[in-house]
């Protein structure tokens, strides 16, 4: 299916007409504008001479996480989900941040950085600071993907942190904008048709850090507490809020299982799914809309300690309506996975046992054994049952594509 | 079918042969012994110059509770459930105890009392003492007539604190044997397919007390207080070690939905049940052998405060294997009881909806709103179910009855 019209329909492969980055002007980058006239989901695109209208059906999902973009598991098991592997561009800038299958592409908003990391220092903001970002520059282009139309889209290299010259990104079947920002600019956000918000609580960030910086990197416990609590002004304003707009957070938070644990290697992970969104029906456990705690181990299904425990129920997150499913504990054994999916429903599987083939496939990335994992596939296949059903939706509009 | 051997079949119904209580000796009464050989379910009664090879099928059930007799809620729920209305006796002495109904027949192990009122004070015994009690005739009268035999059981009169003349006990399709120890003595104990306890907690016990003996009889809470500590000595050391025993518990607690509440009119009631069982499965909610609780109210069922929460999981109950269910709470409305039905499994009903039908039926019978209502009626349907399952599996053993 992809785009019902693109530029390609009018234009040759070679000279097609986009959104680009070109010339640098003022705080960084400033872009080209194209004459577009919008009403609803029909978009009439001037481009020279040609006015094509075009009814566009990329599928656009936002992430918004603290650390930064880089190939993420989430998006790993996102494209797993769908089937094809990931990659680079092909031929392209090898620094690119862009991620790119069969059905879905994903780009990394640091690549909207109006700042280098140069320019960044001599303004004094971080790249948690939306003066740091061309909020423009992100709308424009996401809004010409989602409406079938190509972009240049800059790059920001983390090897070097400069702004790279630009690559060419084509309107996928899916596109998702992973990064710090998804949710901060309200024309962005009312791109989205799917939000999602990974919410590592400080107790866990600071565990991962320690693991990871002080004993993998050598950092001292001092540097790492420095360096968190630097970023925390700034995310707290610019990043954190964001989470009210989701319509699905993944929350990550220390175990209860084990008293007093801060080991952060046993996690309690809760997903915070919003009532009301167009196509997502929210899992539940056992009995939709009551109020359930669930220790599955037990007499038919033994686990080792501290065990698993799984809550689910309504309740309310900044105001509005949600459904909260929640799992502490981890996984130890394959029965273990497959007792658990076989009470969940609306869990927009294919087939009995597909969250436990995908865990199982993609049994080597972090958080497999856990809620992360298991919250991340799940939130897999509900995109994937998100974008059928919009398709399907869709199916009936037909494509136009004239010249003025 | 009813017994498959009673004295019937070879006497005539005025000279029934049968296991009696008559004159008065030592400490109250004693009794005649028939002589008989047992071996295995299969008995040999000679009766005069006949003996009778007998097979047994009446079910025994014991229900131990320290209310006395009386005809009890839990009675009239069970008898409900078979269909036929329980009563007195015909003809026979209006202060007996016993209840009869076309499966059922309830007796009261008041009846075997060795001490009447006057002789308890004599002695300085109470009624909930094994010296005032003749586990002897209890024994032999019980195994009679589960081996299809009728008895003449004596009467205490609960009226006069005499022990009336005796009353002819036919063998019934389900035997109920109700009172203070009907799992004391161990060759009674033996006897029976299943057994109960009704645990009313202290706290429980004293809000019910002040309610019905303060608020309608006028007794001071001093008086209360002294009548209850009188009890507890013997309580403790005869009646509640007797729950060990049973294979059904009901405890009736005060709820926890409720801070401090100590008004005794929410209660908290578990249902707890042996495993391991013959022709006894223990209900189970949502997922059998895990650890939940579920609080139905919510976005598909609305309650009115305190709510209701359900729990439920495995435990241990002194050293054996136990199946718990719990119900906090009380039910304001139909739907509410329904929807909570929907979501047990193993309540061995014979429709949809039979819990709720029964609950209804008998709506005005005390404890029909919350879990003492609840479980009761589930016991019940559980009985009917032990009982056929009893009955199948005796079916294909041939009936003997010869001649000597």
């Amino acid at each position: 299916m992809a785009a019902a019209c693109t530029v390609y329909t009018t234009h040759s492969l070679n000279s097609p007409c986009y959104v680009s980055t070109p010339t640098k002007t003022q705080l960084g980058f400033s872009q080209n504008h194209l004459v577009f006239n919008s009403s609803g989901k029909k978009t009439n695109w001037r481009c020279g001479s040609s006015v094509i209208t075009c009814l566009g059906d990329t599928v656009v999902i936002g992430l918004a996480a603290d650390s930064g973009c880089g190939k993420s598991t989430f998006m790993r098991r996102l494209t797993s989900v769908f089937g094809g592997a990931a990659e680079s561009p092909k031929g392209g800038n090898p620094d690119s941040n862009t991620l790119i299958s069969d059905t879905t592409t994903v780009i990394c908003l640091d690549d909207y950085h109006s700042l280098d990391r140069t320019g960044r220092k001599e303004k004094g903001v971080t790249a948690l600071d939306p003066r740091a970002n061309d909020f423009n520059l992100m709308y424009e282009q996401v809004k010409a993907l989602k409406d079938g139309i190509a972009v240049e889209k800059p790059i920001y290299n983390h090897v070097t942190g400069l702004l790279d010259p630009p690559e060419l990104i084509k309107p996928p079947k899916i596109l998702v904008i992973e990064g710090l920002h998804p949710m901060f600019d309200e024309r962005v956000r009312k791109l989205l048709d799917f939000s999602i918000y990974l919410d590592i609580s400080n107790e866990v960030k600071f565990a991962w850090k320690i693991q990871r910086d002080m004993a993998e990197r050598g950092h001292s416990l001092e540097s790492i507490k420095t360096s968190i609590e630097a970023r925390k002004p700034d995310f707290d304003a610019y990043i954190d809020p964001q989470k009210q707009y989701a319509d699905a957070v993944i929350e990550v938070l220390p175990t209860q299982l084990i008293p007093d644990d801060n080991e952060g290697k046993i996690l309690r992970v809760r997903l915070i799914m919003r009532e009301g969104v167009q196509f997502f029906s929210p899992v539940y456990l056992f009995d939709e809309g009551s109020t359930i705690s669930w220790i599955p181990c037990g007499r038919k299904l033994n686990c080792s300690y501290p065990g698993i425990k799984f809550s689910y129920g309504p309740d309310t997150y900044y105001g509005h309506e949600v459904t909260v499913l929640e799992m502490d504990g981890q996984f130890d054994r394959l029965d273990e996975l497959i007792y658990v999916e076989s009470h969940l429903s609306n869990i927009s599987t294919r087939f009995y046992g597909e969250v436990t083939q995908q865990m199982l496939k993609n049994a080597d990335f972090p958080g497999s054994n856990n809620g992360t994992g298991l919250f991340q596939t799940i939130i897999g296949l509900k995109i994937r049952d998100l974008f059928e059903q919009i398709v399907a939706s869709k199916g009936k509009i037909p494509v136009e594509a004239t010249k003025a």
